[in-house]
């Protein structure tokens, strides 16, 4: 029997006060969205394999769930809502003018060891911004990333900034392996391995590369190629924009960081929290994934974890006033008719009302609306 | 590269204006559901195949989509919200008091035929009662259903209202297969079928049993049992006080009504509007499935289809007043920060405000804004 009672692995139920706080975050945050103009779409929860491994590669099918559908085809869960967006915006949204601005909150999967802040499935909120690729774009999806988080609630966090750019003019003249490599001990933050490849000193130095506004200066010292130092320009044109958008505070440089999806190609970020070991939003420039679908169109964006932020939520003590007043109506035995005509009446000027559904005594009723928390209206 | 584009068989995507329309409907019907005290809860997408079974029975499997956890058990796709919803309730709120008023909006999946009205990605919303077998909880319920319509915005829709125990009076000594056999005439509407079959006449009126208040009279006539006498003072009833909820008018007693899951044990009814072959909401009174999971306890609700409500709403051209206004900010060279202060400002006081990319002459920024209906700002 308990089996039949389980959440299958990875997965979670929201009770009644979780799912509440989520509806009033997501809101927040929808409506944050659309007060910059982005407009929200929805896309199937399964996508046909190929679409999914199109632009993340072919490195993330072990990391999908698959299944068939009727013409046994191959289908997996969406594992983020960029490639959906992507696909639906390519197929379906052709003609409509640029800049395009969408915005979801979505469930996303992956099939993974389950871990805090690591579920099988969880909720994302997220923009993509299509058709521009400027400094002043990618300013508008950091500064808004950061008043999401404003918006949930959330006072003690950072945003780590970085340029995919970067890096590669250092590694420019270097092999692929060679460069694979140093991308791959990045990723893991492992100095170890990167101070023993045979690379110059200076990309030794990048992960270092950590810290305010003065990170900018220190990175110039080492650019010795247009590439880095064009991707040096943008971050710095980006910081100007967010001081005037008035979250440059929130700002914490971070030459070294590389993001998880192949498809990034300029800036980048993450955000931290204090208390929460795992980052509560990502995103950042992918101009090349649009192509993979057929239209060559600039592109960024970033994705919000919901139940990481419910988590850092809770870490920090965020709590919100709940204002529902909620009315207990109940009623004396004969009385069901004036009791539903006074609860339609009272649900019709606004207010919650749950009606008792058999007749009790006064004193019955009393007990019933404190164990609700909810004021008694007793008709009889 | 065509079929990379394609949303998988079954499943469609929402743009804009169609997901706007959708998330309109769902906001207006999750608040009348909190009017009435019912809380939200979220599930997980997947189940493990035990627990979608072990109520709806094996001859639900072939409809699920299925796939593997990390362990190697059978997930699938919850394929409607009442099973999980009764898993949880008897796992996570066994200390709840009674009644549970619960409540969703969620996508479920049918491994299927796609056809209109019928794909195998849909969303759901509605609500579960549990904790009381009574005729004014399944009024409250039926009332509810009823509402719903009305504030999506339909009007010209009717409630066909049936009880299974009605029929299963009437069939009480017969042997199971013919019993079988008569619950697969009625789903089918075959009266072919029904008419072969070696049973009474008075079984064979059960599908011209349809109609007004009247019906609930010619009723009583073939009433030779008191199950089915007692089915019959349960509709009495719920009718009587949904004449206090005032939607008695879209009421229309449908005797032979049997709904396709094998869960219900009362009061059932289906919702169809004017203009769509297919039913909009269904729902019912279910008092054994909780006992399935291990608890006994009765229940009774119903889900209304959300693509099949959009549907209903086009034939009946209802639309909404869109009173969201939208600023379209733009600026010439050199005003970049300007332009994001006056937007920062202006989206301070609740302003939609979309704030253009790139620097613009006066005209450029007229004709944008034209093309997103929105109305400029010009800073220079």
């Amino acid at each position: 029997m308990t089996g039949l009672l389980e959440t299958p692995y990875g997965t979670q139920d929201f009770l009644p006060s979780e799912a509440a706080t989520k509806r009033a975050v997501e809101k927040k945050i929808a409506e944050l969205f659309a007060s910059f103009g982005y407009e929200e779409v929805v896309t199937p929860t399964m996508e046909y394999l190929e679409t999914l491994t199109t632009s993340s590669g072919r490195a993330i099918e072990p990391h999908l769930f698959k299944m068939f559908d009727r013409n046994n085809r191959t289908l997996a869960l969406r594992h983020e809502m960029t490639t959906p967006i992507a696909r639906m915006a390519v197929s379906r949204l052709k003609d409509s003018p640029l800049p395009l601005k969408l915005s979801y909150v979505a469930n996303v999967f992956r099939f993974r060891q389950n871990q805090p802040g690591r579920q099988c499935e969880f909720y994302q909120a997220g923009v993509e911004l299509l058709g521009i690729s400027n400094a002043f774009a990618d300013a508008e999806i950091v500064a808004l990333a950061a008043q999401a988080l404003q918006v949930a609630g959330l006072r003690d966090f950072k945003i780590c900034l970085g340029q995919v750019e970067f890096a590669a003019g250092l590694t420019d003249n270097l092999s692929p392996e060679i460069q694979s490599e140093i991308k791959s001990a990045l990723e893991r933050h492992d100095l170890v391995a990167l101070e023993n490849l045979p690379v110059d000193e200076s990309l030794k130095e990048l992960p270092k590369l950590r810290g305010g506004r003065e990170i900018l200066s220190a990175a110039e010292k080492l650019a010795n190629n247009p590439r880095s130092k064009r991707a040096l320009d943008n971050l710095t044109e980006i910081y100007r924009l967010l001081e005037i958008y008035g979250v440059a505070d929130k700002i914490y440089f971070d030459l070294g960081l590389i993001r998880d999806f192949e498809y990034y190609t300029g800036m980048v970020f993450e955000a931290y929290a204090a208390g929460v070991g795992y980052s509560l939003a990502g995103g950042g420039r992918y101009d090349h994934m649009l192509k993979d679908f057929g239209v060559a169109c600039p592109a960024t964006g970033f994705a919000l974890g919901i139940e990481r932020i419910l988590d850092a939520r809770k870490f920090q003590n965020v709590t919100d006033k709940s204002s529902t007043k909620k009315f207990y109506l109940s009623y004396a035995a004969g009385c069901e008719d004036a009791a539903i005509q006074k609860a339609t009446e009272l649900r019709a000027s606004g207010e919650v009302v749950e009606i008792s559904l058999t007749p009790q005594t006064q004193a019955e009723a009393q007990t019933c609306a404190e164990k609700f928390f909810a004021e008694l209206i007793y008709v009889e």
